[in-house]
């Protein structure tokens, strides 16, 4: 059996000497080396951006949408999208664990498993297409895919539905950053409240803030604010669009009386909605971007063009404890159990 | 006279509701507003990443690069390179201030200043190219331009030469940002230590991080190594290549004793290096991109895909006193002088 490197560098095709990520193919076949683990697919939860993207580019059709996705796969070695750059993440079932990595590891043949590292960087192969959420980006696949040595993972828990867990454990880094940088008594503002990891970040908000803190929850949508406003883990439930950073400089100046944002936390999955989070923030507040939708340039410029001294942090997937963490949150959280139950319980 | 928006809305032409940066075209009429600053161009200083992609895709030809600067002037209404997304900044001298502003600001028409703000978001006219420095990217130009009232700028010093002010003022962001992050004893990694950004940083990092820290810089090519080994300023000096994240790790492995940077400070002006400055930092350290060819997505799920916990921050432009601490900086070291002289002092 072959020796593969701890980052996966064995599976680099094109261009040489890059690693999985960001290469534009990685190999894909299934033969283990020793310091691998073999995963048979059951689901992938793709990346709500990219998700949006291949469903509007094939017109919200599933037999379309399965189709590109495949390509995809087929061209890369990876579900990794060549517009929007993101991937996604997935659920299987352990069907082999290299030599080299048995009894280092909790974990043994026919344990379920998510992988929390993303499919942009992940090994797989799509055999079938066997079922697909247009809604939530999940779909049931039959197929294969591969886990690095430094690839992270989180075994299932038996009383949480394997699709809540996987849709709670594909944000769970904005949570856990959330309550790294959130502290009592803040401004905080979420954009993109309503969506997946913008609920969890809310809910871990409100929890970090306490009760002398402020939580200000922007979304797009009448009913999607209505649901917040129900929920009662904002002070103010804002409706606009976070693309129109003027309206929201001025609302949110109004609802905190020019105080703005200590914390400002981007979870909107389309482009377009950097300045609205700088604009937001108080000079020295810190922006948190987690959507795979922020332009590096246009987050950069933007702040310097508006003469604002804050502090943008790029959204890491990974910081340690983050799968226990938004587990937890969601045992804790009747409210939140409900939403994913109702949004991702079948 | 008609009276503009503090942040140059009325200047943005479509897209219609975005500010002007992100804006695809913007108004470059040279008629003032109420609050706007008319200024008479002097130099262009466009943005690194910005002007090699430019003279790569005109073969290094001064004038196949003035056609391309113009067409993107004609195009845009300003100098905001579509592939690269990044600008620059100008010299100019005041013509005209409006009667909003009169009073408010230290200055006269007839003054000289650099702007602080992109040119990926300031209106600008190109009459005619007058000169170029094709190994700085300083461009001479007959041409007008427009500051916002929300617009940074900064006097130029008597005692420094333009062209010496305005590569400082350039990357002002950089070395003030350095001083914030880095503290007495870190170990600091620098790539891309021996270009202009990175000269400053490096300078800055030293004089942040004192005797008992630990400056690697880390910079392509044996000539520039030499020079920054002449220069003192790092403890060790690596000629490596930033997008092979490999030989990156295993290099600030090796001379670190398996410690890692606690801040790593990426001024590489190419795609392609997220993931060397991830892997050079340790788990719970910082890493500042103020490289404008960053990728947003590399850099997130980079980090993700090697588990790795580090801070990621966008480099902003902007930060109280930028100006200042930057050209302080050069006022007091003589070898920062020197190299800046021989770069950029004609």
């Amino acid at each position: 059996m072959k020796q593969g490197n701890r980052y996966g560098l064995h599976r680099v095709l094109e261009p040489q000497g890059t690693m999985p990520q960001p290469a534009w193919r990685i190999d894909n076949t299934m033969e283990l080396y020793s310091n691998e683990i073999l995963l048979d697919v059951e689901t992938l939860n793709i990346d709500s951006a990219s998700f949006v993207q291949i469903k509007e580019a094939e017109g919200g059709d599933p037999l379309r949408i399965g189709e590109h996705m495949k390509k995809i796969v087929a061209e890369r070695g990876k579900h990794h999208n060549p517009v929007t750059g993101s991937g996604g993440m997935l659920i299987g079932m352990v069907r082999a664990i290299g030599p080299e990595l048995q009894g280092k590891l909790d974990l043994v043949p026919g344990d379920r498993i998510a992988t929390l590292v993303s499919l942009s960087l992940t090994p797989l192969t799509i055999e079938e297409i066997t079922g697909m959420d247009v809604k939530t980006g999940q779909v049931d696949i039959k197929g294969q895919a591969i886990l690095f040595e430094s690839g992270l993972f989180a075994k299932l828990p038996d009383e949480i539905a394997d699709r809540i867990a996987l849709a709670v454990l594909d944000v769970c880094g904005a949570p856990a950053q959330t309550e790294k940088l959130v502290k009592p008594g803040d401004t905080v503002v979420v954009l993109g409240a309503g969506g997946k990891s913008g609920l969890m970040v809310l809910c871990q908000a409100r929890k970090s803030a306490g009760p002398t803190g402020r939580i200000l929850a922007l979304e797009y949508g009448e009913a999607s604010c209505e649901r917040l406003r129900e929920l009662g883990w904002a002070d103010v439930v804002l409706n606009l669009d976070a693309t129109k950073p003027v309206d929201v400089l001025q609302a949110v100046e109004k609802a905190t009386e020019g105080r703005m944002a200590d914390v400002t936390i981007n979870c909107v999955n389309i482009p377009g909605t950097e300045m609205a989070s700088i604009l937001s923030t108080r000079d020295e507040g810190t922006v948190y971007f987690f959507s795979m939708a922020t332009s590096f340039t246009a987050a950069a410029l933007g702040a310097e063009g508006v003469g604002k001294d804050v502090n943008m942090i790029i959204g890491n997937g990974y910081t340690k404890g983050h799968a226990d963490l938004s587990l937890n949150l969601l045992r804790e959280s009747k409210q939140l159990q409900a939403l994913f139950e109702a949004k991702y319980g079948m």
